[in-house]
This record gives C-alpha cells, structure tokens and sequence, in this order.
C-alpha cells in the first residue's frame, strides 16, 4: 500500500449510482464518469423544479456553445475588425426540439458575433414554443433561416453545427428532411460539433468531429468524435438529489474537453 | 481628402442618437460609445419584447461576470484541483432589486466553480420575484447568504463583488445596512469589481478597482475603474430599434476591456 503525501488530490469526486458504464477524464486527469439519458433527464428535470428553467439552460447552453464554436472558428485570429469582409459561415442544423431550441440560442449568440449563420429548421404547422421564442430573437440577428435543404450552401461551409436529433422524437428520424439533413451534412465537407448528442447505436447518423455534452456526459461513442464537457449551471445539491456525488470538473472554465478513460 | 487603400477598417461601428458624450475603445481601437441610463433602460426593454426576458439576462449575466470573476481570481492557477485546499473567497454584496439578482446569479456560477461565496443581501419582508428565483437557486450551492454585516469576514477576502447600487431605488442609499455595507467594503482591502454601476455624481460609495458594464457602457467615470464590456445577447437589429446603429465589439469574446477615448 502507497502512503501518500498530505492532502492528495483526489481524481475520482464524481460518484454517480451506477457506476460501471463509460468514463472520462479531465485533462488534469479528474474522473468524469457518464450517465443514462434517463438519469440525465431527471437530473435537468430537479434543476428546473429548483427554477433552473429551460429558458435559462437554453441561454446559458447557448452562450457557452457558441463561446466553444468561435473557438473552433479560429477565435481571435479568425474573428478581428481586420478580417471583417472574411466573416466564417456556419451551417446549423436543428430538429423541432429542446435539442433545436438549443441550437438556435447558440446561433444567435453566434450572429451576434459577426459569424454568417444559416439555420435549417424544418417547417412544421405547430412549434413548441421555446422553438418560437428562439425564433423571435434569432429573426433579429442577420442570421439567415431556411426551410429548403435546397436553400443551403452547396460549397463546404466552415462548420456545421448539428441538432437533429432528439430520443424524445426518434420518430423524426425517418422522416424525409431529417434523413436529406443527414445526407446535407455528410456530403458538405466542413466539419461537425454536434451540441447535446444522442447515445447512437447501429444508425446512419452524422459523424461528428467535436461533441458537446451538457452537465454531465451520456456513455458516448466513437461517433460523437472528440467529446466536451459544457457546465450548465446545475448547483451541487441538484446533483446530490438524484443520487450523484458531485465535485466540479471545470476549475475556472465552462467547457472543458473529456477524455476516453 | 486622402485615398485609403481598399477596405480599410472602420473604427465606428456603432452609432448613438445622441453623440457627444463620453466614449470608449477596444483594445484593437473600435470605438464604443456611452447610452445614458435611460437609453439603456429603453434598450433593455426592447429586447424584453422580442424575448430575451430579464430571467435569460440574469443567466447570461451570471455566466458572463462569473467568467470575469474566475479570471480575476487568478484563473487556472488558482482554480485546478491541486489547489482545492485554498479556495478563493468572493464577498458579493446584493441590494434587494434587479442589479443585486444579477449579482446572485454570479454568485451561484462563482460557487459552482469553487469559489467561497458569502452573499450579503438585506432582509426584506418581501422580495423581488427574481431575487427569490435565484436565491432559490445559490441555496443549491455551497455559498453562504448572510443579512447581517458582522457575518461577513473581518479579514480581506479575495475580491469583492458590488451589486448594492440601482438607479431605480437610490432611496436605498439612505438606509444604514447600505451605508454600512459601504463601509464594510472600504474597510476590507479586497479589490472590488462593480456589476453594471451607476454612474455617481458626487456620493460616498465604494470605489471600484473594475466595473463590468453590460450591453453599452453609461458615462462612467474614474469611481468605475477599469470598465470592461459584457455582451449580454441583444441582437443587432434591437440595438436599431432604439436608433443605435450598432455593430459588435466583441468579436470572438464575450467580456471585453474598454479603454477612455
């Protein structure tokens, strides 16, 4: 048995009640284990209770992907008043979801930020509203939407943002826009963040190049790409309620990359 | 009249209805100018109408200032896990209205990162909806609320956040929590960062080392310090609606340092 020296620093502080499943780890090496997508909801479901509302979660999950984008984009060197006749374009590709609703906070933020924005969003007769509340804002950017695959860039873009799918909507997943969608993304060359991403199983998906988690990672695979962990805000005891030891992964930062332990 | 070369760069992008008053610069020298408070209030309001309600500002102001906070604080290398025995501790000091929830909500994103948080907030019978949603939430954390001043340390803490000032309630200037508030925080040698402050005529308030300003700054002057800008998601085409021309600042950051002009 090794004896340390005083005071050690203890990598595993995130206990979860089924252990077993996939884990991460920190760059400084802290243990990240994954959770169900069950385990997951209920998790964002006691944060909304304690008035962690969705509202909140798709501003901050909006900010903080967005903050992780432009980073992607080439961040200062990409984005500076000298380089403004070169803005960077990104596709985004959102479902009639939560996970859309997401991304069209992150597009926002995005066009607030000089980047050239095209969200496809399907058209459908009845929205949920936080879709439309997303909407409303976003149609006061200089983001462009589309309803027409057509109406998508045919030559690469400089990033495709990806929020397709939702497990609640599998159904969608059939659907002809969604599977276009699908063969959109795959076809255009740029690469892929998918925001909040799906456990995938055998299913012809969009492969991903970086995938953003929320809160805590689901056991993701291969086709999430290289995986970041996004803080949603979620108070420690939130996570003690649904039997998760809890201990902050992300030091001073927001986003932080996860890797396969 | 001299013939600049092709595209050069415009240094005022953003255009105010009423030029002349004070103005300020980004470090790559765009010029921002100051709104007076109830432009910036009109603002504000506009942007509540299209959807970004005042509980999205909170968030996106909490992240945004607690991303400020995390850096002042000494960033990674006082916040990494090898540190966990020397936590900073913050003194967030909240007046019972909109700016002093602001305050609370970076104060939950300071406590989910690590960071003692002590939050002095009077007591009041009955309070402001935001304020009870988002100590509903900062009860969730480890952060510590008091409503007395001998609860806060004697000792310096490591910064200290002021969130006591709001125009629409300056009768609170008057009151002896306030006056002794004031006095706590001039006593404690901390450096004090202002969120969103007023801007003082001839007053004894607390002398800010930096003051995060959000959206555009006011007029502020030498008791505002260091101002920082904070992007607080309003689309460009609400910034039209109040007749401000504007175009973003930020680039690639969502908090930036504005110099005087």
């Amino acid at each position: 048995e090794n004896v340390l020296e005083s005071e050690p620093i203890v990598y595993r502080r995130i206990m979860v009640p089924h252990s077993g499943s996939k884990e991460f780890c920190t760059d400084s090496g802290l243990v990240v284990p994954s959770v169900s997508y069950e385990l997951h909801k209920k998790l964002l479901a006691v944060a909304e209770k304690h008035g962690l509302t969705l509202e909140r979660r798709l501003e901050m999950t909006g900010v903080c992907a967005s903050q992780m984008a432009l980073t992607l984009l080439g961040g200062p060197n990409r984005l500076n008043p000298k380089n403004v006749h070169q803005r960077p374009t990104v596709a985004l590709l959102c479902g009639p979801h939560v996970k859309g609703a997401q991304g069209i906070s992150c597009g926002r933020h995005l066009a607030n930020h000089d980047v050239q924005v095209i969200l496809f969003l399907p058209n459908f007769v009845k929205m949920l509203e936080s879709i439309t509340n997303e909407l409303s804002l976003f149609s006061k950017t200089q983001g462009q939407q589309v309803s027409s695959l057509k109406d998508l860039p045919t030559s690469p873009v400089d990033l495709v943002i990806n929020c397709l799918d939702c497990p609640e909507n599998a159904f969608l997943r059939d659907q002809p826009w969604y599977k276009a969608a699908v063969a959109w993304a795959n076809q255009n060359r740029a690469p892929v963040l998918s925001i909040d991403p799906s456990v995938h199983e055998v299913e012809q998906g969009i492969d991903a190049k970086w995938s953003l988690a929320l809160g805590l990672p689901l056991p993701l695979g291969d086709q999430a790409g290289r995986v970041y962990l996004c803080d949603i805000g979620i108070p420690q005891q939130v996570f003690q309620e649904v039997g998760i030891n809890y201990h902050s992964p992300f030091g001073c930062k927001f986003v932080v990359p996860l890797h396969s332990a």
